[in-house]
């Protein structure tokens, strides 16, 4: 970067981290400036965000009449525009992986919230982003906090450990589980997310795309993820090195903390706005151990992760059916992790797959999701 | 250093963390060799030190007989010693001063357990050891983990939060504390050490001289150093930066964590022999406030602290004999911080002080702490 003012494009600005990034940026006029916005359907939010943040790229699924000197253009252009030094990838599913791809090979700093990005197509990404220097800052909390931990460590770690606040439902029976509701699903105790994320949060199908975007992002074998209930989300993860020692990052569970970490990187900036923690008036830190057979979503994600080829793709795009079809009243809460392991044990996977194998890969998973419980509505409808 | 082999002194390698800093170094054949060692009044200790280690050179209060090649030396030459890239500063109270200044003049690194060193002299020291580009890497677990959390950031800090156990009588009342016995004084709830840093670990006058020795090894005011109650002694310290995101460093208590990472730096090394934390399986983590009224050494300290001069070295010195007062049952346990506060009381500081003017206070203020005691020991014996 040449001057002081970092350029930015938020690719899914309408969307909860999208909304929050554009939250950080506000808070500091004289680091950022916003190149570039793609949203979501909802246009009268961007409509708005284009007036605030003035940017010269709008992409947006439904067009509508911009100021002048503001262009519509697609994700991909905005993603590799010259001007551009870092791309907020706050799409969600599958949406950010091209645009992901196109900023890579622009050489980008990618500031990466989409985590199916990494899911499905990790290996493509991430031998894109050695070729091309382009580096990947994860905006996930539990990444962002592993990554903080590790810097400036010469030394390969012993473990990773994901913390998971276990969701609304960690307590529950599997007959509890079979009664859940859609609003008790969506009300998260610790963490205010979209939607989707919050629903695989209480499924724990989120804890396993993150562990499978660790493996990933820190080129780490499974075998050193670990996964650990923290019911407070005040621990956001922590790193185990060779001598045993350990190192956690805290804060209150705000997903500003890490958008602004990966924005300021770095360096950190003075947020007053920022809630902290008081560590001597704080509740205690509690742990707890995974029950992977109340949450089968965990152990499907972490078994695809392990697999690899096509899995992982064929796991989010049913994931992303079965939320949907749960959102819809359509199936049962439990019915989320059938729909996900039915769909993946019908799969023919590919080894190492091109980014088309990928898709064509995602676009099979949808098909039979929605196709295999048409086939079994009777028996996991409500 | 020129070749992988880290050459050593160990200053006080009969003491505590002396012979745990030898547990290290014998873990580690191909990594470390002894050149020097310097112990104390247990000169069987030394005697089997010496033939383990095989040093050239040895310090030792009472002379004996010596290995053929192995020659008796001063601390200071030890510390100065052209072979030795690193020297452990394992000796206690004022003990570690003057070969502390000896191999900071000499250019060695400083593994630093002995904190008295930075509380008396803290500003001399770190001056000296700017001029000289000797860097001083901290032992005491507190500040091992902030040098750890410090480790790869790249902006200032908003505040560092030492942790404490609290010891062995944090939830007693003032009229039980008046009636400890040096054996429950003795017994720390978490850490085992030597004798007179239990004593000051239960006082909270060891918590004190950390933030000291905080302040000198960070530069950080004393406004910016938080102590906060951490029974379990798992999180050993806290960095809050700007942005309100913490770091925080964790291992079991077990001072060979700290020894070895200052040895080992800039790496890690594997030791399997060190006690692994199952975070899983782990207790809770509690935080509580700091009761200053019942612990009123650790007011003393802070407060010295901040004043600077020679109060410090007061401090440490009126500290030293009223521990050895209370250890032989000549005052009783909130007889030692009655003691500290009389004798600061009595004291001129001197502003700027040479390392002359710092030792003429320690000897002022064991003089002072003695003759005070005597004058008053029908109120403050048991």
């Amino acid at each position: 970067m040449s001057n002081t003012i970092k350029k930015l494009a938020v690719l899914g600005s309408t969307g909860s981290i999208g909304q929050q990034a554009l939250d950080i940026i506000k808070d500091f006029p004289g680091k950022f400036r916003t190149i570039g916005l793609a949203g979501g359907k909802n246009t009268s939010l961007l409509a708005k965000q284009i007036n605030q943040f003035q940017p010269e790229l709008v992409y947006s699924p439904l067009k509508f009449s911009l100021p002048d000197k503001i262009k519509f253009s697609s994700m991909e252009e905005i993603a590799a525009h010259p001007e551009v030094d870092i791309v907020i990838i706050a799409t969600s599913g599958k949406a950010g992986l091209v645009p992901t791809l196109a900023a890579i090979r622009s050489g980008k700093k990618i500031a990466l919230a989409n985590k199916e990005v990494l899911v499905m197509a990790g290996e493509i990404v991430m031998a894109e982003a050695k070729r091309h220097q382009a580096q990947i800052l994860p905006i996930d909390s539990e990444h962002s906090a592993i990554w903080q931990c590790l810097s400036g460590e010469k030394t390969e770690v012993a473990r990773l450990i994901l913390t998971a606040s276990g969701g609304p439902f960690y307590h529950h029976s599997s007959t509890q589980l079979a009664k859940v509701t859609i609003e008790e699903a969506l009300r998260h105790p610790t963490w205010k997310m979209g939607r989707k994320v919050t629903i695989d949060s209480a499924t724990l199908m989120n804890k396993g795309l993150e562990a499978i975007e660790a493996h990933w992002l820190f080129s780490i074998p499974f075998s050193q993820i670990d996964i650990v209930i923290h019911p407070q989300s005040i621990i956001h993860s922590l790193v185990e090195f060779v001598d045993g020692s350990l190192k956690a990052q805290l804060s209150t569970p705000d997903m500003r903390f890490p958008i602004q970490y990966a924005l300021s990187y770095p360096k950190r900036l003075y947020n007053p706005r920022l809630p902290r923690i008081n560590i001597a008036r704080m509740n205690s830190l509690t742990f707890e151990t995974i029950n992977y057979s109340l949450f089968p979503c965990l152990q499907l994600a972490l078994d695809a992760g392990k697999k690899g080829g096509t899995y992982p793709a064929v796991l989010c795009a049913a994931d992303d059916i079965a939320v949907e079809l749960f959102l819809d009243q359509y199936i049962s809460f439990p019915g989320i992790s059938e729909v996900v392991a039915r769909t993946i044990s019908l799969h023919q996977s590919i080894n190492n797959p091109t980014l088309d194998d990928i898709l064509a890969a995602d676009e099979w998973a949808r098909d039979t999701a929605l196709k295999i419980t048409k086939k079994e509505s009777t028996c996991s409808k409500q």
